[in-house]
């Protein structure tokens, strides 16, 4: 992998509204076009461009995650290459024109890094979800800064980063769902321009430090409990584990609570990180919570090698 | 007013899911009626029948707040009696069913006390908010009570509490939409449980000590600010405000904060104890906050008469 982005400054696209709900990064990206102006300014002593795009204009209207299909996994060659009839839904048909914008994916044309914004209703606080090892290691002052990896060796990449040569999700919580909390938005704006910073840093030749990071690699996720016939869920994530994602969960630990008052423990037998701990949008896909190993990656200027 | 609500023992009707997203309700019902045999079983002491209503079953399946337009505001006598078309909101033709189920409104035959589920994003705890002058003044023992009061004297009210001869609303959170937290939902079931409690006294006789009680009276609402020409809005609760229901706000508190970073503060000349605190579903509605006076309020068994 090359230790630089590329040769000419990076070109970086900053997405908000990828899930019209997640409210920080729609207004966030709003507030960034308003104020492109005075950043194109500052930028002309930098080569790096920035991107700022709306991902999902329609269900950011409505205000829901998506109108017809979740956007976020309409980005394998697959979905953006195969045939596509004019009844599509509306998600089939938006993933191609930000690939058109964005990439296309996997060529040289496509940009250099894809920082896609998110939030959640888990207690994750600031995360940076990476599929490929990339990025900065400087913590933020305020702000704790977590890794979470997810293991896509064996099947293609899905999500909008994935369009850039790099990518990652930046993932902050807890905020309700069409909600925006003025300190989530603050963590997220904060979280953006230190990653400006980096890419500009990293651009004007700056040599970081090796060292050392925790990464998250996700082990699986865990559904509901759920009625049989009904398919509804019969209980909720424990109040002794709500809220307490990255915290260790140990064999026997209170899990769920059933609506009946009954409490189900965890029958694994391994100690495992919890993330992504009640998120709204996961009742759908059937995940309560995901569970992750905690790894320790060396990281030497831009390229991460995970050894566990 | 009667100091009894009915001669025989009291109807009550529970309602949960009446917005499908306020998610506490819609499982605490779907788990009364599951019980509800063993219910039917200790109720044969007392003659109370309770009656338990998912309010909007189809705004459940989508996990939306509602599906056509809100059904909370569909009850008003011109809503449920005026003409209606086949093309009528979804929710319009279901306000109806549920008038002919616990109403008719301001009939002999309506139910004697409907209790209304829902949850807000805002940190409210448990509140009872009560358009008629009603209802139990027993302190939970865990959970502090708020009593929130909306006069509609000047206008007809227009929810589905309303269609009972007493009824109410208990909100409760924080809790995000489209999602169930073990804390909120307990907080929901105990209260639910008490208030059948104080039903069950009630119709055996018991005559309960008078006193005096707070509630909070609404003063007005408060929009966020908004783009003029857009519309959207340029702020949001200032994070010394957020979380912060019921806590006074005096006149040049810090009221929003703009997604440039700028504070906004409270303008006017009194100071008022705010609720409804950044509650998502009233975006839409153009509230931001609610501000109330808090009176005291003197009971005497079932009559409340307010003065402030």
């Amino acid at each position: 992998t090359s230790s630089r982005i590329c040769e000419r400054g990076a070109d970086v696209a900053v997405c908000g509204g990828t899930h019209g709900n997640e409210l920080s990064g729609v207004y966030l990206v709003r507030e960034l076009l308003k104020a492109k102006d005075i950043v194109m300014e500052e930028e002309r002593e930098e080569p790096a461009s920035v991107l700022m795009v709306l991902a999902n204009p329609r269900a950011m209207q409505q205000c829901r995650r998506y109108v017809d299909t979740d956007l976020n996994r309409c980005f394998t060659h697959a979905t953006l290459n195969g045939p596509i009839s004019d009844s599509a839904p509306y998600e089939m048909t938006r993933s191609r024109e930000l690939n058109a914008m964005l990439g296309p994916k996997g060529s040289p044309g496509a940009v250099d890094l894809v920082c896609d914004l998110h939030n959640t209703t888990a207690n994750m606080g600031l995360c940076l979800i990476l599929s490929l090892a990339c990025l900065f290691q400087r913590q933020m002052p305020d702000v704790p800064m977590r890794f979470i990896h997810f293991d896509v060796s064996s099947k293609e990449s899905y999500s909008l980063d994935s369009v850039g040569k790099h990518g990652f999700a930046m993932e902050i919580g807890p905020q309700p769902h069409g909600v925006v909390r003025s300190n989530i938005y603050t963590a997220m704006k904060d979280g953006v321009q230190h990653m400006l910073d980096w890419v500009r840093l990293f651009n004007s030749g700056t040599i970081f430090e090796a060292g050392f990071v925790d990464v998250f690699t996700i082990v699986k996720n865990i559904d509901y409990p759920r009625d049989s016939e009904t398919h509804n869920i019969t209980a909720t994530i424990h109040p002794q584990l709500q809220d307490r994602d990255f915290l260790l969960l140990h064999p026997d630990d209170a899990l769920f609570q059933t609506f009946s008052g009954e409490t189900l423990r965890y029958k694994g037998n391994e100690p495992l990180y919890p993330f992504f701990v009640n998120e709204c949008a996961y009742y759908e896909k059937g995940i309560a919570l995901s569970l992750a190993r905690k790894n320790t990656v060396a990281y030497h200027n831009m390229a991460f090698k995970v050894h566990s």
